[in-house]
């Protein structure tokens, strides 16, 4: 038989993923699963987008051009404008989904071999787009008793070696729900200015931010021109994940040429999604207000619940809809497990993912789970109850 | 300012790309360009897709499992297996595109430095794929004066040493319309098993074959099933490139579930497309036999015309709907430049793509172009008169 390569060995499993099994052994035993585990947003598609896809006249579904149609990229940067953010048409390459983006820009920016820095807890998938590329994660820990705010400057200088070659950061993050400031991102840039370091900021849940908070986008940096990569989509904002919709933004032209050349041999993104994608930028505001407010009552009531739970922990985040929350227990991997395979309450449990899996430094995240807050105040409530019942019945509980 | 990777730089421009230039300086010159050099079908969508588009009754637009909907690999096992093709449903992975479907198979089975046999000339962004992979690419040249028969397996064993992992086939063939036969695919394989080599079979365009020619699937080899990995795409079956949807299909369950793991980093292949390659399932048999005698009727009419112009070989392919003509000229890259910059009759000219291109022997295709029969008959009756005019005035003319 054919070997396998490495890079196939390498590539992690997602941390979720591992508790399928156990997830399918729970709903065999008849139990119900309340998912908060996930970053699938149970909010509507909006009907703009809804209707548009009724209303489509193309009689043939071409490829678009490897770019993306460019009247998706003129309106688009004028979003992007009405937000501050002074992108031009010329600096967006459309792709499929953020995930995309972040493969063309590993596959542009590093060799294999190179090291890129990514503040963690982090998106679990930052490691496979790597493992992609060959580039090793120099991960940077923090910690969740500042509520994830980033590392001191020092931290990262003692980081950085001739094979370090970029800085990854996640504004708002998942899974930490931590908005960076203004200030954070300086701070970031003056590294990226000093040692000549890509700067990708990957600001998926920009419109998810709270209690007024605005968000501080890596494009409105200066003298970062060459240096910032941005990674969008339209995956969380319009709660349409399937579209498929991202981008790779950058005024960088010899990165934007290069990451062409990537868009080009897979020839274009989806031309359905680019079609809902368009239309959703039509979305009107009242959409936006109403998925805050529901966000954020939602993430009061979760995060107020947690820290009334004996033992647990949780900072409360400004943005995104995923929170972290510390535990007394003695592995979050084992809990999550044991959660779906071993626990119920009125026949009911809560399917969590393993605070662990958002880091690579060893040992890190196994007081910790995620949870993303993307089921309605009912079950949230019921989430709650269940959590802490099961916190006293574990055997593993720490404290 | 921060560098890009070797990959990047590595990465091959497409041969087509290299022209659009030259193809603006013809349109701002107010020449109308008849395109032949792109794979983009000008045949209509089938109604059942248009038609299921208008009717999503979804309100949430999710992210599919990373395989693909169930209910459409389920569906799709049903279709290979209409066409005499065992596939199960667990054998199929849903991809966006054929091109994702390469690209795994590229990362999954092949390490950095590892080679794979190609046949040339072949579809150009196998040749990116493999950068992507960091593997090497060795051709095998088969001729035009064969009509870009399979090369005997001596000519592959000459190839084959320890880094050797695999050997890529297209068929029907891109740029060629070349089908292999039967036993052609079988002195493949026992090539694969004797050398312990993967077989990625991209039949991308198996319903696109002419004359009563029936296409023998890589996936009917006999013992062959820890080697076979199928590449397959609605993009031109339906003609549907923009619904982004495709499949990496095998028996190697090792492979499958190394390929789920860039899958899963990636999340999901799009919705709407997988909605819409479902739809397409049901396209009526009238559609397909529409498709056939409008395309073979139009082969004919090409090849027979090219080769009545003086100087011109054309083979007449049985598959796809691309042909390669051999021209009596210096260089292909050059004649197709000077085409669309210099050259009009009537003002018109012709889009060609450059032989160049689908070879990476240097010297290969100097003398051939690819024309893909994408465009009416009326519209390939003036090309035709274009060509044989641009012939007689080209100054690099060899014979
Ligand atoms: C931080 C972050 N970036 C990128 C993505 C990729 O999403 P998509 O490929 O759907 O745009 C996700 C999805 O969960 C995410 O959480
Ligand atoms: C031979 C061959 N394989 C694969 C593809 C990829 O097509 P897609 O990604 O649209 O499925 C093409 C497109 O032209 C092709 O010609």
């Amino acid at each position: 038989m054919p070997h396998l390569s490495r890079k196939a060995a390498e590539m992690p499993a997602s941390p979720i993923r591992k508790l399928m099994p156990y997830a399918n052994i729970a709903r065999a035993a008849g139990k119900n699963i309340l998912h908060l585990n996930i970053g699938q947003p149970d909010i509507k598609t909006p009907e703009v987008v809804l209707e548009r896809m009724k209303n489509i006249k193309r009689e043939v579904i071409e490829y678009s051009s490897s770019e993306g149609f460019p009247e998706y990229r003129t309106k688009l940067s004028a979003y992007y404008k009405k937000h501050g953010i002074p992108v031009e048409t010329e600096h967006i390459m459309i792709t499929t989904g953020g995930s995309e983006a972040l493969t063309f820009t590993m596959m542009t920016c590093f060799d294999p071999g190179d090291e890129v820095i990514i503040p963690e807890p982090y998106y679990a998938n930052y490691s496979g787009f790597s493992t992609m590329a060959g580039v090793t994660v120099q991960p940077i820990t923090a910690t969740i008793k500042n509520g994830f705010a980033l590392p001191k400057a020092e931290a990262f200088e003692r980081l950085i070696n001739e094979k370090t070659k970029g800085i990854l950061i996640c504004n708002p993050g998942n899974p930490t729900g931590y908005l960076y400031s203004k200030e954070e991102i300086q701070a970031i840039a003056d590294l990226c200015r000093t040692h000549d370091l890509y700067l990708i900021a990957d600001e998926v849940y920009r419109e998810f931010c709270y209690d007024g908070a605005q968000p501080f986008s890596a494009f409105n940096l200066k003298d970062m021109d060459e240096n910032t990569i941005l990674i969008d989509s339209v995956s969380k904002r319009y709660s349409m994940c399937g579209a498929r919709i991202g981008a790779l933004i950058t005024r960088n032209k010899a990165v934007y040429n290069a990451a062409m050349k990537f868009a080009q041999a897979r020839l274009s993104p989806p031309t359905f999604g680019q079609i809902a994608a368009e239309a959703a930028l039509e979305t009107p505001q009242s959409y936006f207000d109403d998925v805050i407010t529901e966000y954020s009552g939602r993430r009061d009531f979760l995060v107020d619940g947690l820290n009334k739970i004996p033992g647990v922990f949780c900072p409360k985040p400004s943005g995104a809809f995923y929170c972290m929350a510390q535990l007394p227990i003695d592995s979050s991997d084992k809990f999550c497990q044991w959660l779906l395979e071993d626990f119920s309450f009125e026949n009911e449990t809560v399917m969590l993912a393993p605070g662990s899996g958002f880091y690579i430094t060893k040992g890190q995240g196994e007081q910790e789970v995620r949870l993303a807050y993307v089921l309605n105040k009912e079950d949230l409530r019921r989430a709650l109850i269940i959590l802490e019942k099961a916190l006293e019945a574990y055997s593993g509980r720490t404290i």
